[in-house]
């Protein structure tokens, strides 16, 4: 029996998803709790990592498990042995061949900035404070020169092996919401860092310190090196992976 | 030299804004970084009072100190005794006839609210969940019967006491943002609970449970015993305080 799961976290207490020899990781609490509730080791498949201090909104995952549960007992039984800073939210039985991270087939990340000369409370962790008025319009235009398919090797951080650097940007949206201002990203994939490397080159555009024909040029160096400026892990949020497989929902 | 000062902050941990002996309030929390400052025992004069759980992006209060701080002083040096989950984000010197409860003219509510069959770790204590769906035109059909002046003592809990219980509301807008529904509400004053009791009542009409005309009687009755129900302390924001004084900013 394949279940998936879909589930929000706070990154902020945790070593980001994956299991790291003595840290505390969302993957961790999530495995722990799936023995508790299935009393038996069970390994947890995610639509890929997230970094430390990154929140999810929509993470997704999948694992086997013999026992049949019902749906409901799932979510409440996980959540029942989590922290209140990891909620599973919907738990569906899918195919076999369904994998959280090969079938995906779009991803959405979300990034919250804050424009203010001093720190917020309610943003701390959850937001990146931006020193300075930002221009939505430059930001817009830089922004429609991710758009499509490229090599994104130059927005890429070391330390990721990947096959290809090619990924197709779907969206790239730039959303005043009153003193907060929303990007949202997809694409059918990402490499290592690249949303926080192409946030910081917005935030660049934003202050007109970079045109998009500077950003174009970044992009067409092909060069992991080029670009190093990285925004912070805390304004980040995976919103949500979309797979084409239609898992049947309960 | 009379200072206003805009702060925000996440109100899970206090027992509300105002003083309560034996209790950890906001205010207790920013009196005692005053008086770190200003080696001195200072009163602080909020636009009103928060429930306990109750948040502020954009709480404003009056102060007066002999001693003339840089406005950036002010800022940095309470925001060093002051504890992460509240920051003061502005400050600014007034007229000494400015009174930030006094001469308000304009305060307005968020409230966020989410539909889902499960809690969420990102909304814990920052939003209220709603189970099952709610219908967006009918809450905002619901929401014009409360445009304009009335009456409103059907929608105050009882404790409080005012000279009148006439408000005007100027603006009410329900909005989808995601899996939230934000609530906007502007008035030139709220009652005790006003604004939770409004919301449980959209709710409800959300959910087809009760009728703008339904609403509309509730007012008409002008008996605060006839609304009972009251949404979370938790979903609650108050976001901006306005005043005619044009203080002079930095």
């Amino acid at each position: 029996m394949r279940y998936k799961i879909t589930l929000d976290y706070v990154g902020t207490a945790y070593h980001g998803w994956q299991h790291q020899n003595g840290q505390d990781t969302v993957q961790d609490r999530c495995e722990s709790a799936l023995e508790s509730l299935f009393n038996k080791k069970i390994k947890l498949h995610a639509s890929g990592r997230t970094d430390a201090g990154v929140h999810a909104l929509g993470q997704t995952a999948h694992f086997d498990a013999e026992k049949e549960l019902p749906i409901k007992s799932v979510v409440g039984g996980l959540n029942h042995f989590l922290p209140l800073d990891i909620r599973v939210r919907k738990c569906e039985i899918v195919d076999s061949d369904f994998h959280a991270r090969k079938s995906v087939v779009k991803k959405t990340y979300m990034y919250l900035l804050y424009q203010g000369d001093a720190d917020s409370a309610v943003y701390h962790n959850r937001a990146t404070r931006v020193y300075g008025n930002l221009d939505i319009d430059l930001m817009s235009d830089a922004a429609k020169v991710f758009l499509g398919k490229h090599d994104f090797v130059s927005f890429m951080s070391t330390g990721s092996s990947v096959k290809t650097t090619v990924r197709e940007v779907y969206l790239l949206d730039i959303i005043k919401d009153g003193d907060l201002i929303k990007i949202f990203i997809s694409a059918n994939g990402f490499l290592y860092n690249m949303v926080r490397l192409i946030v910081a080159q917005l935030i660049k555009a934003g202050k007109g310190e970079v045109s998009p024909d500077e950003i174009k040029m970044l992009i067409d160096k092909r060069d992991k090196d080029v670009v190093k400026l990285c925004a912070s892990a805390s304004g980040l949020y995976l919103y949500s992976v979309e797979y084409q497989t239609t898992a049947s929902e309960e």
